[in-house]
């Protein structure tokens, strides 16, 4: 049911009927908010003097992208009855942080890609030196931006969301993944609890936080935000198995991004431990058990259960 | 009067009678503000999985140094009536701030140095890649640490210290002028304008946010925050100009890292464009114009005072 529903509304041809997504076009939900998103962002970062880094900044933050952390930022802080100027600061940082990420994981010491979005990456235009400080920039801009920027919510909680943007980018979060994901490559033997060390560092972390934070600038209760972190954290770790199955499934047109990279590095995936078939069964799994969080949200719950859904039948 | 006075201050012999210093020893009031930040970083960052992350982080964040930021913003939290633990986050925060500047800057991408503080600079022991990421971790945790560990501060307070701490990084601050820096290398006809733009940013605004932050924890008013800020700008760019004599003057054993190196580098730095002694009387003329800034709180400036002069007379 769950699986062959969406790409139906995703095309926004014949919807089957379902109870709670019958009238929703996530495609349409989605564009809506990118189109938000991008516009919120490329008016958070205007060029000033010295040129080059705040056009090196530009050029990966407004890149494209499916604005997958700022739109379940905004989501969930509608969801927990939130508005959408109190979260809109929040999704530019996540964004942010989400570019800087990939800017230093893509430098010439790290994973070394040419290719990112569909385009050369940072410092294959701008040199190595400038994306390694256009990083910097946009991880401490995300700071300055959240702090300067929110309006309408409880002191208390603004400084919470900090606290967890912080935890999630450090050591704790988006870089201790990174680290153990160098460790791993090229290593026999890699287990699935590595594996998931990594994934819930690298990319589960952010997705959380992008989830939890527009719940927490809402105002809502320890209840709502710890069903909400189970919901991201299903979908997160579901998102890296799909992203490794793509790696082997698609083409670098379809990516946007060098396909076949994990097999070329001998990285330990998910498909090379499970195989493809109990790979895509887990990820669906887990996309099942996240959806099962929101059901006392019933109906104003679609966007997330859509978005769910979503990252398992995604192309790219 | 001024430069005569600290040298003998700081060896503890003989001081001269000076109505404001006179039974103050800046040497052991620097030792004992400089002993309590080292504790706190110590315990600010302990080691967990990834290990190797964390001991590249400590491995520079606790490589010694002088602790100025700290200090400074301690010493003002004091003037303004607030207390050590009211500031000690955010003074740790500084340094881990100025220790991510210190190893992305030293990158082979960027300025290629192998030493700093006496010792080899990350990326000589842990690789480009971990160096890197460790400053990534610092930076991201500098923002986390205050946002969780800052205690009896108003809250919006704290947000407008974390709002600055931000600012100061990005590309209005440290990386600003890092760009600047390496636009500017090896290029002829550098103005005294252009040099001012990279070192108020590049040093300038971190020591700025360092005094500053501490007037704003212990909540001073917008007056006393614009004088503290004027006294910042002042040894700001003394203590850059010094900088720049010291790489002539001094060894590298002196130095604790590479020395000769701006003249090397054809680097325009203020003696190159003013002279030695032009320099040196320009520091020393910021340095009272910053003393000044001060006179209004009587002897409870003291310190600032001595560490304004210090900033002049000290050897690395």
């Amino acid at each position: 049911m769950v699986e062959g529903n969406l790409p139906m509304v995703m095309t926004g041809k014949n919807p089957v009927a379902q109870p709670e997504t019958s009238n929703f076009d996530l495609a349409s939900y989605l564009n809506e908010k990118k189109h938000l998103v991008d516009e919120a962002l490329d008016s958070s970062l205007p060029i000033i003097r010295p040129e080059t880094i705040y056009e090196a900044m530009r050029y990966s933050l407004l890149a494209g992208g499916k604005r997958l952390r700022p739109i379940l930022c905004l989501s969930t802080c509608d969801l927990m009855g939130g508005t959408l100027e109190m979260a809109m600061p929040t999704a530019c940082a996540l964004e942010m942080i989400h570019t800087m990420s990939l800017i230093h994981d893509d430098l010439p010491a790290m994973d070394n890609d040419d290719y990112r979005r569909g385009k050369l990456t940072n410092h294959k235009v701008y040199g190595e030196d400038i994306a390694i400080l256009a990083g910097d920039a946009l991880l401490s801009y995300a700071f300055e931006y959240v702090a300067t920027q929110t309006r309408n919510v409880a002191l208390e909680n603004l400084v919470d969301v900090i606290a967890r943007l912080g935890r999630t980018v450090g050591a704790s979060g988006l870089v201790g993944g990174q680290v153990l994901d160098l460790e791993s490559e090229g290593k026999e033997g890699i287990t699935v609890d590595t594996l998931k060390f990594i994934h819930i560092h690298k990319t589960g972390a952010l997705l959380e936080t992008s989830v939890v934070s527009g719940a927490i600038l809402a105002g809502a209760t320890l209840e709502d935000i710890q069903r909400l972190s189970r919901y991201a954290q299903n979908i997160g770790l579901a998102f890296q198995i799909v992203d490794d199955i793509l790696d082997i499934t698609s083409t670098q047109e379809e990516l946007g991004k060098t396909a076949g990279k994990d097999l070329r590095d001998k990285k330990a995936t998910y498909p090379s431990l499970w195989g493809l078939e109990e790979s895509k069964k887990q990820a669906q799994q887990l996309v099942n058990e996240a959806i099962t969080q929101l059901i006392p949200y019933g109906d104003k719950a679609t966007p997330l259960k859509a978005i769910a859904n979503f990252i398992v039948t995604r192309k790219n």
